[in-house]
């Protein structure tokens, strides 16, 4: 069953010789951008960042594990909140500096407790507005003090 | 009109105090990465990064405007091709590090002449597969050698 908005082709069109491992251009510190993206809805949830280690245990075991660059260790989507996130795809871009993950999302994304961390937007002249609400309580989830990677 | 699969509401929340151009957190080198996905079908079609002078383009003209990093200068998108993109919406992450772009896209986004930049997959084991093939000749888009930025 797959009711991605996305599927990938049954067949697909050819086989590259190299592994993602080496087809990804990590940064000088050895990170790549992952973008998350709902696989039935095509909300853009989150942005966030993978080394080869995590993005390899992403691949493994089917669930979101990141680099948190502040917390510099491993960061297991969910492992606090509970927000989990299964990972139905994994998508590297033209030049291999970018990955995009299909999943599918627990609850809120958001530290802040809202499905989505894009929920601000900008108009012409630059100003911002706050376009939801969270879903539940950045406490709940993370207790006193909340849960930024 | 409003066809996007994520129109902003009609009435905003809330405003916030600070204008974009204070909220986003650019790097060091004075950039942040912006996704584009189409409005319509949810699409993810690219990453790529921006300056204040080009998401201040962006906002003011309606028209992608990136920083090309290898030229070393605002690349404004489609201005080669012809695959241009019409911005509908900016929107900005919770931390303000990552923006998302609603988009209208002509044609291809990705200079391989795809519609988009991801269209490799990783199997669990991290084998790419190619899963699209170019909607277009790069070479009919930018001439002999590509178009890459």
């Amino acid at each position: 069953m797959n009711e991605s908005l996305f599927p990938a082709p049954a067949v697909a069109l050819a086989q590259a010789d190299v592994p993602v491992w080496e087809a990804v251009r990590f940064t000088a510190e050895g990170l790549v951008p992952a973008i998350a993206q709902q696989h039935d809805t095509g909300e853009v949830l989150m942005m966030a960042w993978m080394t080869r280690e995590t993005l390899a245990e992403t691949l493994t075991t089917g669930q979101a594990c990141y680099w948190s660059r502040s917390r510099g260790k491993p960061w297991r989507k969910g492992e606090t909140s509970g927000q989990r996130q299964r990972v139905l795809d994994v998508r590297l871009d033209c030049d291999g500096d970018t990955l995009l993950l299909l999943v599918d999302q627990d609850g809120a994304a958001c530290h802040t407790g809202r499905r989505t961390c894009f929920y601000r937007a900008a108009d012409a002249s630059g100003t911002l507005a706050t376009l939801t609400e969270p879903l539940v309580d950045p406490e709940v989830l993370y207790g006193p003090g909340g849960g930024h990677p």
